[in-house]
Formats: structure tokens, C-alpha cells, sequence
């Protein structure tokens, strides 16, 4: 049998290293530990788990100021060095030399093998459309305008007044958790219910995603309790957790419903130039084969920025049709407003979700209008029409346009 | 009953900002959403939700340059907000806030309150030292030279040589994980047999940290097989699964051995200036919290280094007396020899455990020997000798220091 590699990328800045030595000190330090000094039977025994440089790709310019020399290093670690999941490869890729210098994971590239043991999102794009029976346009997504220090009740209407929007998905916000004014199973059923009244004015599906929270060990079993009271979605703050629970969540058959990643606590690792993860990798494919059917992150629109680039950069890891893993809905959040529908669906293309909060409740006529704005300038752009046009015809996005105006670059 | 806070320091880069407005809009936004909008009666309703300013200290010199202007703000958040888990409170306080701009999370505060429901370490430094009966001088650790491709024979012969040396502890490679040839059960067999035999010759007990592994909703079990096993320590890649599976793992009443946190992927957080998590915090105060009885960190003396004064933040928050939770121990771990050995305790005192690799199987007289060479560099710099002097009488010490010398500083 062929030995089977995973790969990993970093970008390492320094200004006067030698690379290619450091590329191969990282392939034998990462793997054996040693290598030259093997005697010829070690080295035979232990070839199969000696890591590999695949790459090295050096920037520097003649004219690169102190600071601005880097490399590209790709290293195939050896299979058979490490389990089937994300903790064991990542602490084998990136678990010490996080720690030496000035150097960042880029990406990887998992072998099939290493793959294979991940079913990934249960639902993903098509399985979320086919739940919603939404195929023929971006999903509209809102979250709601305050939790904490909130009753049933209130959520209840906060839920109800956005759904009657014609929003197709609702999460709770990240930072609602188990607390007795909204307990996880109440809550759900309050919401459960807000939709179900909803959906007989809208006449359309709803999928309401419950902030998973509690206990790590206890998360499973929290998962289900939220289900048992009528959830059908989960919210979950994965890097609070680590990717393998988000992992076994996904491939548990009894959690059987989409699962939304919130990309919390996803600042302190993927801004850095010359520290952490990137943004595509953490928050586009580690998340896709972990089994996110949606991954939130920072829109390039709002106060909370991503580059564009970046923002791109994660779409694309979580729509690659390389993967074997079922593609994930890209959720680009924050600072979201109807008048920049047509940039996002420029920018996304067709599979992505539009998701607002102030955009939404910010509405002069409510939450329920600000979710028909998002819905009209959905309907528009998918027209073909400019949202100006469309507005004419259409109150709510017309007011949501005096509100915050059209943006187009 | 009076409200509870627990409070989060940051420290903000900003060339403009109103850092006053910025911490208000922390306090507001990360808790009850909006304020200043609130009718009255909303306002006396979530009154106690609403987070807090608790101080803003702007650091802005009038020669500043472009990027130099920051603030540390300190945020009080309402106890009743979160529930009673490090998840929910790195959520709360950093969890979209990460994403802000150039923020960093330098130190947490929680409250008597929320700092009731962690234990925390069952041993701590005290405790280990009574498992050892050492109580006069630093402990001294060292780690397999190679593990990736070897058999349980071979395993077991690097464990004896360790320990015939009269090291304290031993503990896995963070990068070895389940593996046909050297499974849990029977490597910690080996090696408990191995540190047996090796009592038998040098009087001493000793701690084997066996690397816990796996998929996240195993470890409890995971743990408890090797425990069977014979295990009396477990190293732990905390970052990987998150802090959470840490406080569960040191809570529960079977898991009964000490457990030394390892930094893997603390890289990806710690070392830039505008992102992420402090060392003090992340690899101090967060892992003593969480129930580390060890927590392993960079040294400032290797190749892979953490600056000094973060080296002792982390030390100072390992040791802290006002935590109510026991103290851990330091590692600073990777480039240590025992010429080194006078510094180390010179920088942090006595409650440090010395952690070597290289240091110990690069001894030109082999690892026992390199073992023997750490010991009689801490029972000299114990019993006020210079190295140079006790290395007279001491010819492992001697040898070592004609191999990699004594630093003074």
C-alpha cells in the first residue's frame, strides 16, 4: 500500500533564515525527530513516518524591508503518525511550531485517507434549501435584537416578529446560554411555536438555530434535549470547543439536524499576519469537514471587517467541490443592510445566506417589514432588477432604502 | 444579594479611537445590546444584566507613531449572564469582540462566584510533591528523545534510561498519539514496569505523564483506561479540545493523577501584539483554573522562546496566592541543558519543574547520565554551590557542562 500524506502550509517571515533548512527541520522534527544520524536499519523502519517537504516558495524581493521576507512551506506528514481527527492533526502540524516564530497556518490539505473519516456537514447548501424548499435564491437569515435579560415571552415575540419578515433561518445569539429566565428546553419550544404561527401567515419553512452551550461532555446530550423540544438547528461556538465536538455533533445520527457555526473567539487566532490560522482555513474548510452546514464570519460590509479577500478566501473553502464533504453555507455577518444585497450576491453568487440584525430590527416599520426589505432585495437582484426599480413597487424595501441607502462597491 | 461580576482586560490599538466610547459600547454591546434607547422600566429590569466600565488607561504619548496609541480597558461583566463554564465566559467576553479590530484579551477576573464551580488542580504543586516525596527542591522532568515509529521495547528501554537518570517525571510526546505499536494500555505498562525497575535502582518515585488523545466525548474514558492501566499522570493538549474539557477532565473524582497541560497551538494565540490571548492568561491563569496541576510553556532560553517578562506572568499566575484554586507548576520547557539550571531557578524561584529533552539524551554519557547531570545541577544551585565547584565531585555534571557550557544570564 501506497503511504498516504496529509499536507499542511504555513507562511514563516524571517528575514534571514534558510528556508529549505527550516522546511526540512520541520519534516523530520515534526515526525522521527531525528534523521541523519539514524543508523541505515533505523532509517529503513522509520522512512514511512518521516514527514516530507513538498514545497518551499521564498518571497524576497531585492528591495524587501525588515520584515517583509517570508516563504511558503508545504509539509506532507505521514498518515500513520497521527488518529483519524483534528485535535491529533493539528497538534501534530501546528501544536509546537505555533510556538517558533513568526509563522502562520495557512492551509491543509488532509490526505483522502485522513478525509474519509469525517461525513462533514449532514445537510449542508442542498440539504438546508431542501429543508427550507428554498432553491432558487439566497437564504435570509436574521438574528434577534437583544436576549440577555429577556423572558419567554419576549423572545417569543422578538422570534415571531422577525419570522413574519419571510426570514428563511433564525439563530439565538452566542451569548445566550442556559439561564432561568429562557431555559434551553422552553426556549426552543417558545420559538417552535413563534414559527409555527408564523409560517401559517408566510406559508414558508423556518429553521431556528438554538445555541448549543454547557458542558463539553454534555453537549451531545444537550443537542438532543434542544431536538426533543422541537429544534431544527443548532448554533454552536466551535472554537470555545475545539473542532473534534463539533465533529462527533455532526456525525452523531441522532443530531439530525443543521448545525451553524459561530466563529467566536475566531479573532484571536486568524488576523495576525505572522500568527495563528488563517481565516479560510479556521472558518471555511476546518469547519466544512468538521460538519458546519453554515459557517458565520465577519462580512467585509459592517464595522466588524474581514477582508474581502479573506472573506472570499473562506467562501470558497466551503463551496471547494474538491472535498468529499457536502458543501457549507458561507454566512458573511455584520453590518448587513437590504441595500447591500446586490454587492453580497455579487460578491457570493447564489449560494450564500444574507444575514442582518440591526439591518433587520433597525427597520422604521419593524422587525417583521426589515425581514420583507431583505426578501425584496433578494427578489430583486434575482430579477434582475436594480433595487431602486424593484423598490418602487415594494414599500419596505423602498423605506429600508431611504434607511440606509444602496451600496454598490 | 449584591451583583457578581467577573471582569476582562484588553488592550485596544487605535490611532483615533474614543476608547471611553469604545469601552461603552463594549459594556452595552456584549451584554443587554442597547441602553440608551431602554424605556425606564426596561432600564430597571436589566439593570442587572448590563455590563460595566470599569476602567479605560490610554496609553498615548504625545511623539506616538502610527500604531503605538492604545488603551487597557477593563469590562465587568454580570455574572448572571453566562453560565459557569470557560466557554461561556470567553464567549461572552471575547467571543465577537476578538473579531473587533486590533484587540487583544490580556487577563480575565472572574468572580469568587464563578471561580467556586472549578476545583481546579487536585494536586497542584503541593500535591505533586507529596506523590513524589520531594518537598526541597525543583522537580525535575524530562521527555522521550523519539516516540513516532517505535515499538513498546524500544519505548520502554528510553523510558529505564530516563529514569534510571533519577528524573521526577516523564511524559509522553505531545505528537504521540493512539498507534498500532505502541497502544495506550500497553505503553503505559511498559513504562509503569520500566519506572519500577528504575526505583529499584535509584530509591525514587516518579511520574509518567501519558499523552490523552482521541476523540472529545472519549477522553473521560480514554483517561480512566490508561488510569487502569497504571498510568499516575496524563498530559493533555488543552487548546486542541478547549478549557472546558480540562475543568471536566481535573473535576472528575476518577480521573485521580496529576495533569500537565501541553501549549500545543498556544502559538496560534499567544505571541502577537494586537490579537489573540496573553500567555499569562492562556497559558497561566486560564490552565490553573481549568484544573492543570503542570502547565508546560516556551522557556526564554531555547530556540523556541517566549520574552522573559511573559514567561514570568505566566509562572507568577501558575503560582498566584489570591486564586482560590491550587497552584501549578511551571514548565518552561525546550533549548534546556543544566547549565541552564542556575538561571531557571534564579528566574523562577523554587516551585519549578526543570523539563528537558536534548538536555538529558544528548548527554555524551547517555540519558540516565544527562538525568544525573540535571539533578546534580539543582542540588548544587540547592545547596549554594557554584555549578563549576560541585561539578569537581560530579562527573555527570561535569561532562554536561563541558557540552553545553553555563549561562549566567
Amino acid at each position: 500500500m501506497q503511504p498516504s500524506y496529509s499536507k499542511a502550509t504555513y507562511r514563516l517571515y524571517d528575514d534571514k533564515a534558510d528556508f529549505h533548512k527550516k522546511a526540512e527541520g520541520i519534516a523530520v522534527g515534526l515526525t522521527v525527530g531525528s534523521w541523519t544520524e539514524l543508523p541505515e536499519a533505523a532509517k529503513e523502519q522509520m522512512q514511512k513516518h518521516l514527514g516530507k517537504v513538498v514545497s518551499v516558495s521564498i518571497h524576497d524581493p531585492l528591495d524587501a524591508a525588515p520584515g517583509e521576507r517570508y516563504a511558503d512551506i508545504t509539509i506532507a506528514y505521514p498518515d500513520v503518525n497521527f488518529s483519524r481527527d483534528i485535535p491529533a492533526f493539528l497538534v501534530t502540524a501546528f501544536g509546537k511550531l505555533s510556538m517558533d516564530g513568526k509563522i502562520k497556518l495557512t492551509d491543509i490539505e488532509p490526505s483522502a485517507d485522513f478525509l474519509s473519516a469525517f461525513p462533514g456537514p449532514k445537510f449542508g447548501v442542498q440539504g438546508v434549501r431542501d429543508l427550507l424548499g428554498v432553491h432558487d435564491r439566497p437564504l435570509v437569515m436574521s438574528i434577534f435584537k437583544s436576549v440577555i435579560g429577556h423572558d419567554l415571552g419576549n423572545l417569543r415575540e422578538q422570534f415571531l416578529q422577525q419570522a413574519l419578515g419571510g426570514v428563511d433561518l433564525i439563530k439565538d445569539d452566542e451569548i445566550l446560554f442556559e439561564n432561568p429566565l429562557t431555559p434551553l428546553e422552553q426556549r426552543v419550544e417558545a420559538c417552535m411555536s413563534a414559527a409555527r404561527e408564523a409560517e401559517r401567515t408566510t406559508g414558508q419553512k423556518l429553521l431556528y438555530f438554538t445555541n448549543l452551550t454547557g458542558s463539553t461532555f454534555q453537549l451531545k446530550a444537550n443537542a438532543k434535549r434542544a431536538i426533543a423540544a422541537g429544534a431544527n438547528g443548532l448554533l454552536f461556538n466551535v472554537l470555545a470547543y475545539g473542532f473534534d465536538a463539533l465533529a462527533e455533533l455532526a456525525a452523531d445520527p441522532d443530531i439530525n439536524v443543521p448545525i451553524a457555526a459561530h466563529p467566536a473567539l475566531a479573532g484571536a487566532l486568524y488576523p495576525s499576519l505572522h500568527h495563528g490560522i488563517s481565516a479560510s482555513l479556521l472558518l471555511g474548510k476546518l469547519m466544512r469537514i468538521a460538519g458546519a452546514d453554515l459557517s458565520l464570519f465577519p462580512s467585509p460590509y459592517g464595522s466588524v471587517v474581514m477582508p474581502k479577500a479573506e472573506n472570499l478566501a473562506v467562501m470558497e473553502a466551503l463551496l471547494d467541490p474538491t472535498l468529499p464533504q457536502k458543501p457549507a453555507f458561507p454566512v458573511p455577518s455584520a453590518g448587513i443592510h437590504p441595500g447591500l444585497v446586490p454587492l453580497i450576491m455579487g460578491d457570493f453568487g447564489p449560494e450564500v445566506v444574507v444575514n442582518a440584525g440591526g439591518g433587520v430590527h433597525g427597520h422604521p416599520g419593524g422587525s417583521a417589514a426589515g425581514g420583507r426589505a431583505f426578501r425584496q432585495a433578494v427578489d430583486a437582484v434575482n430579477s434582475g432588477s436594480t433595487l431602486e426599480a424593484y423598490a418602487q413597487k415594494h414599500e419596505e424595501l423602498s423605506i429600508a432604502i431611504q434607511r440606509w441607502g444602496v451600496r454598490t462597491s
